[in-house]
């Protein structure tokens, strides 16, 4: 049973994710075979509503819907609908009236796509909001996994950073424990949660969690840019405490780990430049994922139904 | 016999008008019905031209020329060409040297488009300039007034606000009485041009306003941006002397009035929050009803002919 | 034979540069007779990566991208890459993940849209990269002079302005030397390089050059935004001393001369106000040829093949 809209992972039922995991593998196969468009959203419009920038979700949305053969909108918020004073009700209200069938939402405000989501018929897509979810994010993360481990029950996978704050750290968690995925957070104490999810481990020193033995190596990004957020003592110190330097590198390519990270990559912080060239780097097969993940939600979900709110 | 350039509305005959306002009906039917694109342009190029912002209007253009399969290309003025010091003459010839079908422009301006259109053979339509026309908003207003008036002869349109500075006022009362259309004028006496079209009484007082009894109350946007507009004492006296307050909203909801607006909405300024949710308020069918229309003048213009300029 | 890449006019033979060309004639016909749209490209990906602004040129492959029917999704990368710091490896291996057909790139640092072509299957078009090369610029301009001048041979271009810094004079006056036409410089002693293309007559008086009996004089912008580039000893200095004046147009007419011109002109700068309306100005013909040689080239290009980098 498709669904109106993608708002968490938290809601999704394991048959649902095997099933939008599963539809992304023909999407994916179509496009290495350079069969890169299909009909099957023809006519439709879809609406991109960006209140935080994001150039790769959004191109990677933007891809996405072009190969389903939809027509997509950039309704440029930041430059005039927040500088104007209109209220996110109003925008809604006009997206609504211009019969869009999807409308992608970034914010920085956790749940405001729910919020959207009772006031249209359109089938909204949460595209991050705040610390709380990325559900796009986490489908892509976990379509990445299922590639290398096609079971990944029992795998285990380390996430490293700023778990607080992290959207991706919450989404992409609770999508692998959803698959039996064994999951462990690493980071400043007062970036690592105590409450949360059950069952996952929590370190803040690198050679403890990898003494857990983890088969994926989890990078989440440091958000530079967010003022609200202290990286004690600096970004350096960060580096050497939590980041895989030169040689971390080597161990885990001795242990036959692989990296990811859900980009863009500060290299010298989170990582560094020798992951570039890393074999069991999944970072790009990331990014290739997302826009085979993003053509399934968008098939499945299901635009219509009453306007409740 | 279709023009080559929508430019205002005093020039348009009454038959151009009433063609028009009966085109969108199929177009509104059709995506209602969720037929969302025809191919009736496919091929054609249109290409924005916006030295002023304005995410609605662009997007509703847009919107309206991807469902009639027409390619559009926004050309970024205020980014580049401005800095570069370009004037609108060489941008124009670009844009003609580009072949383009359809230029839609706007700008603060009064008369720009009319000018770009001698110079080009594409279609140029005016989606606002200066003080001077907006007319596809005026054609939307006429249609959704239509919508609850199929014969509107004699009903009566109460047009609020900043009636001096206003393209919307000056296009929208313009096609109203041409519709034989009852209209009048209501705001601070400054903002109230005493010339003007005849037959269009004036009012400096709401209760004086209202015992004119309007069928429709058209509120216009307080340009808040506009540093060169006072609007005195302040925007909290302007919501008590000619907003509609929840008291007056109680009032007009008795006399069964209607609400417009052009959009984006001053909660606060021009309306209370309570308009949001009243029965009668015709602001979302009038961006849904903008579509149909600008698709409606997009089918209708001939682009083409001679060069004059 | 096709190649993956365009990024200069050094590399190019001779034969690939006339089938270019020649390519770009049924191109051109094909839009002037208004059939605007081929499906040659139908479900290709392009994406534009322009690190320096530039409307025109931007709007220029868009529309020939449209017109071969691929789909075009700008990545903004001033906007947000850039602030995040992501490195240029690491964007390109982002648009190389979504299997992007096409990277048009602009860059100011030379040789970045070669260091691209190396790391990514994808075709890359270098749409002006620092002081190096502009090559789709210079198969506009000698398309341009083809249209006059069927056989170039021995016809002569006077180039006048900074020659130093400009990648236009550089891919400009390759091109016209592989194809038999006689170039020569004009600009100030300090922006004419000693060194360079072979057979170059240098000129630095205005009155001298023109002794030499051009056929076109092609006058390249004077980059009023660089700061580093000296104009002495002022903009209207330079009009006096290189630029075509009222006066100099006459003479221009007189001896039936053409102007050419990248675009965007400074007027008052590098031409008079009359330029604009002198019959011989190719000015236009080269945007609307721009349009055609850029279908030609994403025509021939020929996306695939290993990545090395």
């Amino acid at each position: 049973m498709p669904r109106k809209d993608l708002l968490d992972i938290v809601s999704l039922e394991r048959e649902e994710i095997d099933h939008l995991l599963d539809q992304a593998v023909p999407f994916k196969e179509l496009f290495t075979r350079s069969v890169k468009k299909v009909p099957a959203l023809k006519g439709k419009s879809v609406l991109t509503l960006f209140y935080e920038p994001s150039t790769r979700t959004l191109s990677s949305f933007e891809v996405a819907a072009n190969r389903l053969s939809a027509d997509v909108t950039n309704f440029a918020v930041a430059s005039s609908s927040i500088v104007k004073g209109e209220s996110v009700r109003e925008t809604v209200e006009t997206l609504q009236a211009m019969r869009t069938d999807y409308i992608i939402v970034r914010h920085s405000r956790s749940g405001l796509p729910s919020t959207i989501a009772r006031m249209t018929k359109a089938s909204v897509i949460n595209a991050g909001d705040g610390a709380h979810a990325h559900p796009t994010q986490a489908l892509l993360d976990a379509f990445t996994i299922k590639e290398k481990f096609p079971d990944p029950t029992g795998k285990r996978v380390l996430i490293v950073g700023d778990i607080l704050h992290s959207r991706v750290a919450r989404s992409t968690s609770t999508i692998l424990k959803k698959l039996g995925v064994e999951v462990a957070y690493l980071g400043p104490g007062s970036l690592v949660p105590k409450v949360g999810p059950e069952n996952v481990q929590r370190f803040t020193n690198y050679e403890e969690a990898m003494k857990w033995k983890p088969d994926v190596v989890y990078l989440l990004r440091v958000q530079m840019e967010r003022q609200d957020v202290q990286y004690f003592p600096s970004v350096r110190e960060y580096h050497r405490l939590y980041g895989v330097t030169e040689e971390r590198l080597r161990r885990i390519d001795g242990d036959g780990l692989y990296i990811m990270h859900p980009g863009p990559v500060n290299r010298g912080v989170e990582l560094c430049d020798g992951v570039l060239d890393y074999s069991r780097s999944l970072i790009n097969d990331q990014v290739e994922n997302g826009i085979a993940v993003r053509m399934a939600v968008l098939y499945w979900l299901k635009p219509g139904g009453e306007v409740i709110g």
